[in-house]
């Protein structure tokens, strides 16, 4: 793989053909969606969709379900369905975590404060159900609503387990599956069921989604601790001050005895974050985590394999998953 | 009418025949929803559930669709899935509100803060889609997905008109809509849908609905001017209180040119609210705004006329469109 290839960017220009054009019509009917509906509405949705991001939910969508799906409404439909679900949850995260900027744009919280933000999450949420039920299936609607219940479990599973350095492994990588994993499961299951893939083609389209969403959220977390900040945009050990307690944690407090009698709460200082980090970093645990996380790739992708996939689809799933396993931001 | 049939207990007791039982159904898969999903979920949701409500949505569903539709699934899947929107909304509200009771319980914001608060009710809104997508027509997830989009819009609306005491009264009857009647209309629609009923039955139920909706709204900001606390369980004034401007004070502001100079900022006490409440209701404004409510029930309960009901389902729909008419609490 090239490295301009790990970015969505390099991915898509990669996967070329139908890709960006799809892409297009995702991002038209987004901005539609949100324009759609009422100054109200149009002016915070639309500022949220606007703001941008990677995209990648809505291209793991068009991924799987290959070239000759390319001309149905149904799949720029669930394409852009995804993307409401994940922008409807960062408005609501930046709510919890009253966030001013979110890629580089004051974020709806900072914007109107708690309740426009509330709502507008609850909106884009909303009309990602509609747009999906207008277009899609009973199926794929079932798919995406056992995501979003997911969605928030893992939310309130991450506050429940906040401050307790001693979650089990087990326990942590459920939290990745449910806040980040069944989204991106839903998003290449939704994919296939547009393509009219049989049953057991859609459920490992699935199974590949939901790996490399654990291995995403695995090294988004790994990165909050390896940093370094001017990659990231953000600063080390932010994870760590809020209580929320990861894989790199959860190793190095095995290799490192005295840090597995420390308290998180007098963690209170970007520096003693950025001190912790460095701490957890000597154990070794950001490699251990970071191996964890390609298994989990290396192990999705081989759901894969069984697959007659079309001309260039497994290219391209492929790497989407080198994409997420070599995440450097 | 009797006194009796002006609550839910009444009219479930006058319908009688399947409608107690089904209503019990209801409450079953409500506690069930609630449970069976580990115990972050149970905590929070089943709380939400347990503190109750009138189930008034649950009760338009079973209505709307008739003696015949009883045994389907699909009619106890939709009546809980109104239900869990409506607590869903409830949950948010809260939030937004800081409210520590509902229901004379303590609510989730109270108990767990605003981060399980939003996601509990993330949680019910995407469990209200599960359940519903697992029982009923894409028909009838689109009438849902419609009615919580307007939800959240009229949540918005009415922040967007918050202070402003010259809103029209066409903008005001909008909110009463978007935040509320279309939850009515989305319940009676799927109902009928449960029923099988053709497309005019279906589209005349949700006109119902959406009217009975919106004079409900109406009703339950007079009874925020008109009190009495003791009735109400709540202060008088508290929607002027929040800023949030309704038809008694539309009406009143028309009938007293000094009180359409007042700025509602300076109203900051429960006394001055009160005040407030007795000049507003000093100007017939009350009475206007009920007579206005009485208009909009008595036009939805004619969109009942043409309907070819089944025996029993018209006198327990128009005993609901009474008992909202009526409504003292």
């Amino acid at each position: 793989m090239t490295a301009a290839a790990t970015s969505v960017e390099g991915i898509v220009r990669a996967a070329g053909g139908h890709v960006p054009s799809l892409l297009a019509q995702v991002e038209q009917r987004l901005v539609a969606l949100a324009a759609g509906h009422g100054p109200v509405l149009a002016h915070h949705a639309g500022h949220t969709i606007a703001a941008g991001g990677k995209r990648l939910r809505p291209l793991l969508v068009i991924l799987a379900a290959g070239p000759c799906a390319a001309g149905r409404a149904e799949l720029i439909a669930a394409a852009a369905a995804v993307e409401l679900i994940h922008s409807a949850t960062l408005v609501h995260d930046d709510v919890l975590d009253s966030a001013s900027l979110r890629r580089g744009v004051p974020t709806v919280w900072a914007q109107g404060g708690r309740a426009p933000a509330v709502a507008t999450g609850d909106l884009l949420f909303s009309r990602a159900f509609s747009e999906l039920t207008a277009a899609g299936s009973l199926e794929a609607v079932q798919a995406l609503s056992r995501a979003t219940s997911a969605l928030a479990e893992g939310e309130l599973l991450q506050r429940q387990d906040a401050w307790n350095p001693a979650v089990p492994v087990d326990r942590y990588l459920l939290r990745c599956e449910l806040k980040t994993a069944r989204l991106f499961e839903a998003s290449c299951q939704l994919g296939a069921l547009a393509a009219r893939a049989p049953a057991g083609h859609v459920a490992a389209l699935g199974a590949f989604g939901r790996g490399i969403g654990v291995a995403f959220q695995l090294l988004d977390d790994v990165l909050d601790v390896a940093g370094p900040a001017a990659l990231t945009g953000k600063h080390r050990g932010t994870d760590l001050l809020d209580g929320t307690v990861t894989l790199p944690l959860i190793i190095a407090r095995e290799r490192d005895a005295p840090l597995a009698a420390l308290d998180l709460r007098t963690i209170t200082t970007a520096d003693a974050a950025e001190a912790l980090c460095d701490r957890i970093a000597a154990t070794g645990a950001l490699e251990a985590s970071r191996e964890r996380a390609l298994e989990i790739v290396e192990a999705a992708t081989a759901q894969l394999a069984p697959l007659a996939l079309e001309p260039g689809q497994r290219e391209a799933l492929s790497l989407v998953a080198g994409s997420v396993a070599d995440r450097q931001a």
